[in-house]
């Protein structure tokens, strides 16, 4: 039965970039005869604009029915008013609550290519691997009650809920152990414990799990201030860093940012049985939206990632992680990587280069 | 009548350096006659070990009568296994609250002779000068209702609140304008409003304000995870940022860090009686406390910054910022700021260098 793939581009660059990705899957397809089906659904403002929801029930239904989705991102000024529960980013987070994608992986690495586009010194970077794995269907973004009540002197006050139980932390601790065991054997958890209740019991049952089950990992814990400076200060002490919702939304981009790479990095949500939602760090940039400009990059490895974990095509992932490097080898780039001696490209003609770098492999 | 500073060192390297800012205010308050009685008090560990609270109501009512408090720094790992209302960190949050210090103002500056202490490329961090105004009494960290609850299924929760009213954003979105006005004229909120109704209402009264009062600042608006990732990317386009208490928390360490003088940095807690209390912006480290090896340049200038906002002491203030930078000037570096060609010194003789340079003035 042919595997099937769920593609939604979304909002901004989305559109452009995904389709760069699909060109790639369409190559990888015959290349390595994979049985694929494509599908294609609105999500985000696109969606918004067309059925008046960010994300309709039908899309929803496809997704969980999907072996991989590949998302390409959400939201923009022209949706800035609607209220909270029809924003583009809503489709976002009802795809991942209703899908139960509770771990999201996102890689901050740096490309060698690319070692000049990073903000830090070199050698601070050069070489830099860090696994961020961020809890995604659970805290702030979800807790109960949210609102804006009036108070009884007139005044408006807005509430947000922060709230984590036993098993949702220990589903996610349980993969970012794991994954430093595979990994360099390290892990950080990032709390703000000696503030915040929910963080303490979140501390407590990562050091009782870290004692009990996965001794061969080297624990250690970080407030979230000070994980924010040490990443700037030294990014290259992190293996693997696991934290909650928002904690992790700040860590992730502020570590993709050190790398120089956004512009190149995907990331993966998966669930408990397995599927996933792939997508770019970075997000819909308004700014470069129907420009042709956008880096295409992380949308491919996106792809790269889907095939290599939800679909198991080892080999077709690793073709388009190669066909990646070798057009940054050639010295190919986009606005948001270029460097001096480099050859500028738009968002076509990077796609383009990746499709034939992967055809003459 | 003579002012009243207290002076609470609190722990880690708290003592050392508040030792330092005091032979620093000896010598400032013959020079320029200045009327000023100090008294100290414990605070967070020590005065735990102490009294078995992070605070007491004596020290409690000192503070209140103050009119300036210098403030070193609580924490440690000693007391990491308190109950949450008994550790270190609480004395401070107390203080904080108990004297409604909300504005919370952290500069981050680069001190040009430090230029290379910065893990940010040169060209990227050279003249940077931030003002972060933090909200300091309210959001999630004084949200109620928090704690650990059990479920019906026998699971734990943990939860906070994040809350915020009108009138707390207002004032401090006061403090910010203004900020801005007197500095660079532009002003950037820092919020999640795509996600978070506390702080959609954030961005919809600061936009308000801005609107009809200060017209003049130019006001944007940035979501904390791309305000993490500008930061990295490109500092210097901020001027002053506002932001609550756990994002400013975040950011104001994310941004210290990258001008590489974190041991450098001072900031002003003030309530809207203009009462102060002043401390360095880097914390207790424990791990170097009691070796002599910290930096007491942050808390000297802290010192400074109290003098000139809180008892009006203009001069005596820009003679020890003068004689901070003279002692870089002359090469000194503790070691967080070493670099070739300095010479290294420890807290003490950092602490001597500043007082001779303001004796030779
Ligand atoms: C678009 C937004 C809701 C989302 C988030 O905050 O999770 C994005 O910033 C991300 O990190 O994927
Ligand atoms: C010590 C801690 C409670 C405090 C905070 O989180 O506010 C500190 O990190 C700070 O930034 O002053």
């Amino acid at each position: 039965m042919s595997k099937q793939i769920l593609c939604l581009p979304g909002d901004g660059i989305g559109p452009e970039i995904v389709v760069e990705a699909l060109k790639v899957l369409d190559v990888v397809k015959s290349q390595f005869d994979l049985d694929i089906e494509v599908s294609e659904g609105l999500v985000g403002g696109a969606s918004l604009d067309a059925h008046g929801v960010p994300l309709t029930d039908e899309v929803l239904a496809v997704a969980k029915k999907s072996d991989g989705i590949l998302f390409g991102a959400v939201g923009g000024p022209k949706w800035d008013d609607q209220p909270m529960m029809n924003r583009p980013e809503r489709g976002l987070l009802k795809l991942r609550s209703e899908m139960g994608l509770f771990a999201n992986l996102r890689p901050a690495m740096l490309f060698p290519q690319l070692a000049e586009a990073s903000s830090l010194k070199h050698e601070l970077v050069a070489g830099l691997d860090i696994l961020i794995v961020r809890e995604l269907t659970g805290g702030i973004y979800f807790g109960e009650p949210r609102g804006v009540r009036t108070l009884e002197n007139g005044e408006r006050e807005g509430y947000n809920s922060y709230v984590y139980r036993e098993s949702e932390i220990k589903r996610i601790a349980k993969v970012a152990f794991e994954a430093a065991q595979k990994r360099g054997g390290r892990l950080t958890s990032v709390d703000k414990s000696n503030v915040l209740e929910v963080t303490a019991l979140w501390r407590e049952l990562v050091t009782e799990m870290g004692a009990a089950d996965y001794s061969d990992v080297e624990l250690s814990h970080m407030y979230v201030d000070n994980a924010a400076m040490q990443l700037v200060r030294a990014p290259k002490q992190f293996d693997v860093m696991v934290t909650g919702n928002m904690f992790g939304d700040i860590l992730s981009d502020c570590a993709a940012m050190l790398t120089g790479s956004i512009g190149m990095l995907p990331s993966a949500s998966l669930n408990e049985a397995n599927q996933g939602m792939y997508e770019p760090v970075h997000g819909s940039a308004p700014d470069i939206a129907g420009q042709g400009k956008a880096n295409p990059l992380a949308q491919i490895l996106s792809l790269a990632m889907l095939l290599r974990y939800s679909l198991g095509e080892i080999e077709a992932a690793d073709a388009i992680e190669k066909a990646v490097s070798d057009v940054l080898d050639q010295g190919l780039r986009t606005g948001d990587i270029a460097s001096e001696g480099c050859t500028q490209v738009g968002t076509t003609e990077m796609g383009d280069a990746v499709v034939k770098c992967l055809q003459v492999l």
